[in-house]
């Protein structure tokens, strides 16, 4: 193994995910595995998933010695990712966050939507962490990080991620009105409404259920609209489904006017074109959509694209909320950051049934 | 019991919801459920839940006398009911259609989405099936049937219903944009794809997946844009997620110009009011979305909406995708032309959990 | 209506189980529904299938006249209702009590599996509610009722429900052998497990998953063992299987030394006429097993059983553990003793499909 | 890749898992997949989720070349399979079967549950895929083929494997009664039930409900019997229940005359021991259960042990029915006879959420 890498919140269903990576990744050793409140207790306890697989306990952060740790990982809640971040970084790791405290570049929005912002200075010096999206900022933060630099990835929260690959070939292509509402409809299964056991969470209640929530008012907003300069123009609406993993983002796009309205096939080409050098992404054919359950337990996504007659593009996303949505994002991005294929360690498929 | 009732079809999953329905209606008798493919067969045989409530069996279409039946319900595929309606009203019955045969009231638009319709005549003097919102064509029914005649009523299917009820008080208050597009992303448990066998309703398929389907090419499109006045305005893209019963539209409406934005509460109050004689429809407090559960197994919907800052109108509808948007309705669009109470026989409360 | 009817712990699954069925029951009126937690909060609130169907609150405990009850539901855990029951009956109530305070006749062996009996004098005037089982229990506290006496009614789990219907006809007719083990195997959704949002019962754990659970430990062990005579000899093991309603019990009977083997159509008459004047009971034709769903949402059972070469007759019982195995059954005794038809209000349909 | 190795009956769902597996095994390189149904079609259009992994086309079976393939897995209903074994053998491929035609020794039981045997000769040859079992055998098929010699594997059924990883410790060690019926009963996903859609795997009769299926008549039992010398004794009852992966089994196993009863440690001592040099059997903790959810899309298996009060001891075992009941137990069988490790290409971790 060549580095050495830690996971901070390692009980939550994101880190949880990263250990599941980390724990066959070739190049990235998992030395530590925090979570205050079950520190001591062996992974497999609480995730069975690891039984026979790994002995390994949950550790204190404070118990931690994060300082021979190569790269932290920050599976915590926002607001406790960016008092973390300084001292991680001051002690030489490149940290890896999967919060949001270190995706919008103005702190002024980040207090609008969270909470004041206590690194401000940070926000500038960190990468976003969509590869696909943000392949330049990760590569300056590659050559960073070979220079010696302890380097911060501010990883793409799971709906901005769908939603961005779905959308951002149509509008980088200049094709969608700039000034129109764009639509984005997601659904979400039931692990990206976390490990806290509440009536939302319970199986009887999210089972048999379809529900919206959050409508307008959710934390995604501001993030998918600085990836795709949207900038108070976007109609976002995240919805609940019976399944543990998978997102689903269904994005209809006006096209700009005095654009030549694309046919499906020629969309494809587009799409097709824009994500050539992306592993993880796959465009679908004409006429197909992109499923969930394809990439379930992945850090892959598939990207529908089709025309539609009342003159938008209809795009959508699907992506597993935990992988490309979250921990298999955070490596995917550590990757890059460290100069390895991007797809190390994340060459799952998913189960075909 | 009042009045005598058939239903053509009963073997599918509309028609056996007709069969559980009218089982237990106190006005309408169900004297007969034809299956060719199964007659002769107990409707317990093929469907469990019937064992020890009836000994009734499947009888065919040819064998069945529909002239002793004062209303028979159609549950059978597009381009057959056309085929069946013109006979029936001339024995006399009142017919409820649940297919899309008579609800599209210019047959060159279902030329175009179906087929050459085989009884335009009878579009003219078919009633359109969503009371809530074309209560007068109802009443209408009801009255020339009270005068002796066979009336015709063309049910509106699941997405129009579950869209239009949570589109059209907004749009009939005048607050949409008449030339902007109007999105409605729906999300549909897996009854919606009917009973037979495939691999896109196998158990391995649907179970742990969202995806869409139909996108710009959904035969719903039409239907929805005549109840709305949308013509060509609409972007409905359908969903398919992994429960059995239960159907979300989340509908996206731009503001029209010069319009004074509502509050959330304003809305809700308008909605209020346009619902208040619609003992099926509930609105949802402002903050509060309609869950798919709760409506689940009833023809009863719930209606959501929301201001966004975007400068539209998120509105939502929760039915039950055989319920309020099949069987159910069928029975309720009956009970009108009857003469009964619109909830007659369909009180049930949803699991509620 | 006739009575007057109260539900104590109306918040927990079986409490709002019993507002679902008495809020339609011809002929108990529900007037009070208790839960000191959420005193004051409209029921729709909490459970918003009851949305346009009930403006009612739940109320305290404290606060609630149960004097002017004629009946009243206990849907508490255990221990807690031994605590009541002594007051409401002294009150003039007739209790039925779906927790497990009075269905066990031996004060002793309610002490070793639970705790120390607080009012066990009761236990000999509780009647045991299971019907089907023990109607002449039911039939003599009907009599003490019609008299004017307040009685007092201990109803069966929901796994000894379906249990012991799978087994009761094979074991009464001297089929079994009264010394080897008998074994149930039982599987049941996650309503079981109760309204509290725990690990076991957030979706994404019960959720894609089967597991057995309280191995040897079950406390609904000694009911079983009370109502089918087997002392020591039932290994019952429970199972979660992610649905949320449903439970099905697989008990296998090894038959008694000498007796003749009977075949499954012997086995299936004798069932048959086990069962002949329980209309709630269905006894499936050989060859065909029960299902869950085709009970699910009711209060109706379905028994399967059958021969089996290894010398064992091999019985399965389908409920909804909320409908016969909790609520419904709870109003099927009440109905018994207030001298009702035992169906009523209990007629409902498991959706078909 | 320093075997070649080809799937038969690839679109199938113990087939598709194959290929899954292979496509990422460091030792066997897939060369082909074949389905004579799907022939010309890329595995992605079928399965997708195989987009952007592989553009590798199902073939015919009599277009393949299997001369050139080191191992030829047998995806294929029984009957076919015995009927292309010899070939393949005398073409010098080692055949790994997963179904059920090579797994009876003794071709009269075959022909009772089957059919008449049509490579009698060929059932002494073949070696019992179950390595944790069936080591011996096995270890002795691999030193004939490294003496040059094409080998036979009939891998055990998915329930086979289940119950007997969970009675052999306790049965081997002497505890059980070698008179008294063993009980076991039970679950499986749906892709337990094939790749055909039907009535039995459409979603919407699967969801929400808990069946038993094939009561005395399933052709698993015999094959439970050979393995743990049963013969006539095992009342087996499978059960279908809502999830894609994962088998549960519940042994109940009577202890023998005389034995001293044994604790619950005592028995997860003895299972560890046995288990001990079986890197894919984790044997829990007393007290703790198996879990299908995490071993799902796993060759893993999770084995609980208990001491009942009643005189039996319960086991449980718990696998994903399509990887170590089928395809991940093929190639685990296949690493040992090509002398590789055990768990090559099957350390995957199941998702632990």
């Amino acid at each position: 193994m060549t580095y050495r890498a830690g996971v901070v919140g390692a009980a939550g269903f994101a880190g949880i995910e990263l250990v599941r990576i980390l724990a066959r990744h070739p190049e990235f050793e998992l030395v530590a595995a925090t979570s205050d409140a079950l520190a001591g207790t062996r992974i497999a306890q609480v995730y069975p998933a690891f039984t026979g697989v790994t002995d390994l306990a949950f550790s204190t952060h404070e118990g931690t010695d994060f300082g021979s740790c190569d790269v932290v990982f920050l599976a915590v809640p926002h607001k406790a990712a960016m008092g973390m971040a300084p001292d991680l970084l001051a002690a030489g790791a490149t940290v890896v966050d999967l919060s949001a405290d270190f995706r919008l570049k103005d702190p002024a929005v980040y207090e609008q939507w969270y909470a004041p912002h206590t690194a401000p200075d940070l926000l500038a010096r960190a990468a976003f962490g969509l590869p696909e999206l943000t392949g330049d900022e990760l590569a300056a933060a590659a050559e960073r990080r070979a220079a010696g630099e302890a380097v911060l990835v501010g990883c793409a929260g799971c709906y901005p991620t769908a939603t961005s690959l779905a959308a951002a070939p149509a509008i980088r292509a200049g094709l969608v009105d700039a000034a129109a509402p764009v639509v984005a409809d997601a659904v979400s299964g039931v692990t990206g409404a976390g490990k806290k056991a509440t009536e939302r969470t319970h199986f009887c209640f999210a089972n048999e259920n379809v529900e919206a929530y959050g409508v307008g008012t959710h934390r995604h907003t501001p993030e998918i609209e600085q990836i795709l300069g949207l900038e108070g123009r976007l109609v976002f609406t995240p919805h609940l489904a019976p399944l543990n993993r998978g997102l689903l983002s269904t994005v209809t796009l006006p096209l700009a006017p005095g654009v030549k309205a694309p046919t499906t096939e020629e969309l494809v080409a587009l799409y097709r074109d824009f994500y050539e050098m992306s592993p993880l992404v796959s465009v679908m054919d004409a006429g197909v959509q992109p499923r969930t359950a394809s990439v379930a337990g992945t850090c892959r996504a598939q990207v529908g694209v089709a025309a539609h007659p009342a003159g938008v593009i209809v795009a959508t996303g699907a992506i597993d909320n935990l992988g490309k949505g979250a921990a298999g994002q955070g490596v995917q991005c550590a990757n890059i950051v460290f100069g390895l294929p991007e797809t190390c360690g994340l060459e799952e498929i998913a189960n075909p049934v």
